[in-house]
């Protein structure tokens, strides 16, 4: 019996986003000309590398939940004393807030309109609830549920995250398909009965970013973006 | 200092969809000429009344959680043996997700929309995840997310469910509004600090039906329907 492809679940910061540019230049117009001098990407590369360090390090529970947007706004914190950058407090929740602005990929709002068109779309992320709707109310995002890692209390890829998304969404891992630019998210779906959608970022870290973009025949999708996800499902 | 208002939370069975005119017409469907002496609209009283009853009853956590798909499916199955209908187990199945297809009220696509444009929307329902979401895909409602008591292990009116909403929104209480057609509920939000919004569903019950449409000043709106919340909200 063939088992119907029912749902698709993404990954939002950098499968669906361009945070590096988004923030980068949320950085730029909050810096000024005061630090026009400032190497942003690299900042903004940091930044990104702390937020995985503090994920990595996390033992959170439901109960004793840090919200992604704690984790930003520490690591910015210490990132400014680090580049030597003086930013008022109201200028750090602003460039902190960043991260609930972040601009799609500009195939992103049609692919999922089409996708949606076939499939129950779905958010998994890592970042917080408030975030993924900001997020996606700005970017009209058609989502037809937003799933966080808050709501299982632990962060991809732990397990538990995709068995909320599944149980949830009432259907078998094998009826949802992981959407994701990283592999390490859809390899830890895959391995729990998901099917798999690897999509290429190339510029997730800008241009010249050390970003793995190789398609692999262990997926069950390789796309260039989501209209040949699209494309590919049939959409 | 006002406090601006970000968010709106909407009840779904009843109060966003017309589940008696759906649940007895698919049961009309379902049952056909061997059935049309039934009568429907009171089968489905005593269904919905049994949901209420196992509501009440149950001490749910969100280890140990019970689906509303399951409380209807179990409840049909004795109620079915009382007024003597014989169903095969795929009728059964049929007519219990007709909860999961319940149409929305004439006001509720166009209100929806009006109130998105200024508001973010989501729901706070008892029904399940997958119900809420499965209703919702079908009749367009642009929720920005869907929250429901499966993600809270608690039923409202339990404070915890209106808490989860507030917390997962990163809003506080007063920045957000509880919309129900069910005093219970939105006095259980108000309590916690929410602002209120009733709206009279008199047909909630089908024409005749025993449904409380009185307005109260102790709610911070009252309003017909989704189209008069939107004019008294400035959407």
């Amino acid at each position: 019996m063939r088992i119907v492809l029912r749902a698709l679940l993404f990954d939002v910061q950098g499968t669906a986003t361009d945070f590096h540019s988004t923030v980068c230049a949320e950085a730029r117009r909050i810096g000024g000309t005061r630090y026009r001098h400032i190497d942003w990407p690299g900042f903004v590369d940091h930044w990104r590398a702390e937020y995985f360090a503090a994920l990595r390090k996390a033992e959170p529970d439901r109960d004793s939940w840090v919200t992604v947007h704690s984790v930003y706004a520490n690591a910015l914190d210490g990132l400014l004393g680090d580049y030597g950058i003086d930013l008022s407090p109201d200028e750090r929740a602003d460039l902190t807030l960043a991260w609930q602005r972040l601009e799609p990929w500009p195939d992103v709002v049609a692919g999922l309109n089409r996708l949606a068109s076939k499939f129950t779309i779905a958010t998994l992320s890592n970042a917080d609830v408030a975030a993924v709707v900001n997020i996606s109310k700005r970017a009209a995002l058609p989502w037809d549920a937003v799933f966080t890692a808050e709501m299982a209390g632990a962060f991809k890829p732990d397990p538990t995250v995709y068995r909320m998304a599944a149980r949830y969404l009432g259907l078998e891992p094998s009826e949802i398909m992981m959407v994701a630019s990283h592999k390490y998210d859809i390899q830890a779906a895959g391995a729990l009965g998901f099917r798999t959608a690897f999509v290429a970022r190339p510029l997730e870290f800008g241009a010249g970013g050390d970003v793995d973009v190789s398609f692999d025949d262990d997926f069950d999708v390789n796309a260039t973006d989501f209209l040949d996800l699209a494309d590919q499902l049939g959409c």
